[in-house]
């Protein structure tokens, strides 16, 4: 399916106080290139398996393809990854009508949080709660896959 | 889990003659590499995922990790693979107590054609039909991922 996400930076931490939903999520690469990348992922006690091709023209789209897999699975292929698996916690705030979901990094990207929202349409409208920064949307220095190879503490 | 295999060219046709299976493969790359390649093929009407690790010293064993998807899946997924998709017919030959999986290429590796037999262990012994020829096992070169970036008919 195709996904429409707009990706933003995160100005405080002021979200966690309206946050319904707090989890880990260990993941890492088995491609890690903008075109395809694949990613294995452990977020609580599941496990994930996600393909996801390239952007469209405008940044806000992209194929992706996602199979949960157990955790025991995802322990097996985690350690195939390249080098550079994202450590983080993901918190999920609603703002009206939407979800957003914030990402707290850790390890190699301590200091960066970042703000990602899912949108029916490119022309989709929403609140922007006073927590949120400057947009990056497309912007693939912000893509995990990128941060697994290029850590946020090494920009 | 482990899978313990190994590698032969094939000397002449005549194993046709005795193929109980006879089936096409289409099958692309999100990552080629030896240390970690992600496979989607399509064989017959059925679509798979694949991932293997890197082989072990003898060059006999490797993680792999297989999921079924459904054809329209693999579909979709096709397209986003590297340049360089396999087309290959794959015959299934019982000889003694083993099966040899035999895959005579088209496209760019016309002319290549390389049987694969799964042992229980390093050790276990297997009759050899006449028509196999010199052991390959081991040889990065004749793995498919290899083949998909540097075809046979360009060594």
């Amino acid at each position: 399916m195709i996904e429409i996400e707009r990706k933003f930076l995160v100005k405080n931490e002021d979200f966690k106080k309206s946050a319904f939903t707090k989890n880990h999520i260990a993941q890492g690469y088995l491609s890690s290139v903008p075109e395809r990348t694949v990613r294995v992922r452990i977020k609580g006690n599941q496990g994930f398996l996600t393909i996801k091709g390239a952007s469209n023209a405008s940044g806000l789209s992209r194929f992706e393809w996602e199979k949960e897999i157990s955790v025991e699975e995802a322990q097996q292929l985690l350690p195939l990854c390249e080098k550079g698996v994202i450590d983080k916690t993901r918190f999920e705030i609603k703002i009206g009508e939407h979800i957003f979901e914030v990402d707290e990094f850790y390890g190699d990207n301590q200091g960066l949080i970042v703000a990602e929202i899912e949108l029916d349409t490119e022309e989709t409208s929403f609140e922007k709660p006073e927590w949120l920064g400057e947009e990056v949307t497309g912007d693939i220095k912000y893509y995990n896959a990128y941060l697994s190879q290029n850590p946020f503490t090494q920009w």
